[in-house]
């Protein structure tokens, strides 16, 4: 039994731990929000995120984040991406012995294009209550991981006894947790496929059926592997769980947060407006930044990042973005998948 | 202008007619049933397999073969896997010309483990009137094609001149074509996928959700590529639209014949009386059978084929064969992604 801090309390960090507790672990969940940690603690619900799933009775919320934090060394991070930076500095601060910290977030920062785990790692430096740090990926709907469903997931850390500690805390009968050595190709595939759901949402905005879903989610599966590639990744991790495994659930699925968000702009409504009525997180959005950022930067082609780019940030209608697309003249398949893919062969 | 044959008038084969007359070639389509061909010529539908879409007038139907194919130097084959050897045969015996063939059938004969190509040449030993054998692959539903909804498909033919030919008779703005140069690879693709779209149906059966799905379809694709490999064909190939491609769409639509056969038999149904509510050709459960012949006779790891095979042949109950399949014990995710895949390296 390890008493194990969750920070944040949305529907992915919930389900996360409702997993920890299942597996008879002293789980402290942070959130910010008094009504919501006095619902957990009292209901034993968290309905705004998981309707309809009652919370282990050894799952605790709590609104001061040293009191989640105080007696762990294990911390499963679940914020957006947007707030990694602040939160580690907090839980840092917060921590009386070196903490292992779990990150499940999917995103890369614009204007740094740091990966989420390079996020930590910089402000950790300040501190010295970091221990190691560990990517949790993969193909994973909180809703469907709080119903106990078979569900399968990646961990992967620089340090591979951390990722296996990951493991032996996570790993039941219905989830089911992988190690894998290559944490810049888990981070990427699991912040670059957002952009591909974003893309899948618009073509549906856009009347357009399953061939059309299909040939971007491979051709977009391309296009992320080629910048793997060139950032040191393994191609192969891109076929795996957190790379195809991921792409799979995001974009095939309407409970996407970037797919629905995609979905709005086909239909023709304005970046502004969509992130007005989604009100939550849309990682795709400013992973789209990034990535066109590292695009240029590196050199690599990445058509399908560039086309939603040029969609989101520079009033580019979408059926303009999707026919240029489409109609991009190839005559051979293997041109485009061999290109940068191969690179390592 | 160029006039075509297009031997069986399914849903798939009428599509692709409809793409080769908006491309302005004359189409002559054969089918046994009178009733449906006089459909075809005097109200211009195929109610049948594509309702509320209106023929072509350079689309016309026959039931007598040999006036489909007598003026026509290219076929077009979309016939049931079961049927290719005899039509094949007919087709090569009417023919007044050397014939390009251009198949579009997803399958393995079981016993043989023979690919669609393979067989056509094997029959055609017999005659002089075969030019060349064309595969047609990809992500495509034939009713998104008949409203010409954006589409991808790959062709590929160890003749490199048919190849073209076909691309050149089938592209369009709509209906993008791409060449590729590994015909054993397309063809693999296409055939083993719908072994992976009766699993995720069998599984959506038993109740379980999207996280499933996409850890099946990811394994799926690993162990279609490392079958591949063996025989031969390129790994990236089932990265493209033809493997992976042609599973999402597969694998993520309930319009799936393979898909839909795997849910009743998730659902409690036996083989027999799956079959039977189809009335139609299931061709994963044809190619299951050949797939676990071939993992037999070239020792390739093939768990999920296994799986379904005992579930289909032996048997086993489908939540059985699933559980079995989620608790197989790896813990590192490249144990199992690179066992087969890396050979080429």
């Amino acid at each position: 039994m390890t008493t194990i801090a969750v920070i944040g309390s949305g529907s992915w960090g919930t389900a996360l731990g409702m997993v920890l507790a299942d597996n008879g672990h002293q789980v402290r969940m942070w959130a910010r929000r008094a009504d919501q940690i006095n619902e957990i603690n009292t209901s034993k619900t968290n309905s705004r995120y998981l309707p309809d799933v009652t919370l282990p009775d050894n799952l605790k919320g709590f609104t001061q984040l040293h009191e989640a934090v105080v007696d762990s060394e294990v911390v499963v991070l679940a914020v957006p991406v947007k707030a990694i930076r602040e939160e580690t500095k907090k839980l840092l601060e917060a921590a009386k012995r070196p903490l292992t910290v779990i990150h499940v977030s999917k995103g890369i920062e614009p204007g740094t294009q740091k990966r989420v785990s390079e996020m930590i790692e910089e402000e950790a430096a300040a501190y010295s209550t970091l221990k190691a740090v560990v990517a949790l990926s993969g193909p994973s709907h909180a809703e469907e991981v709080s119903r106990r469903q078979p569900t399968t997931v990646t961990v992967s850390s620089l340090d591979v006894n951390a990722a296996q500690l990951a493991q032996d805390l996570f790993m039941n009968q219905n989830f089911r947790v992988y190690t894998h050595t290559d944490l810049v190709g888990v981070e990427l595939g699991g912040a670059l496929k957002n952009i591909i759901a974003l893309v899948c949402g618009v073509t549906n905005g856009l009347g357009y059926g399953d061939n059309t879903k299909a040939a971007i989610m491979t051709r977009g599966l391309a296009e992320i592997t080629r910048m793997g590639v060139k950032l040191g990744a393994d191609p192969l991790t891109f076929s795996g769980l957190s790379g195809l495994g991921d792409l799979i659930v995001t974009c095939t699925s309407v409970h996407s947060r970037n797919w629905r968000a995609g979905q709005m702009i086909g239909k023709g409504l304005s970046l502004d407006e969509v992130l007005d009525q989604m009100g939550m997180a849309v990682e795709g959005v400013r992973t789209t930044q990034a990535a066109f950022e590292m695009a240029q930067r590196y050199d690599v082609e990445m058509p399908i990042t560039s086309a939603i780019y040029s969609v989101l940030f520079n009033n580019v209608k979408p059926h303009e973005a999707a026919g240029e697309l489409m109609g991009r003249v190839k005559k051979h398949e293997e041109e485009q998948l061999t290109e940068h893919t191969r690179k390592k062969d």
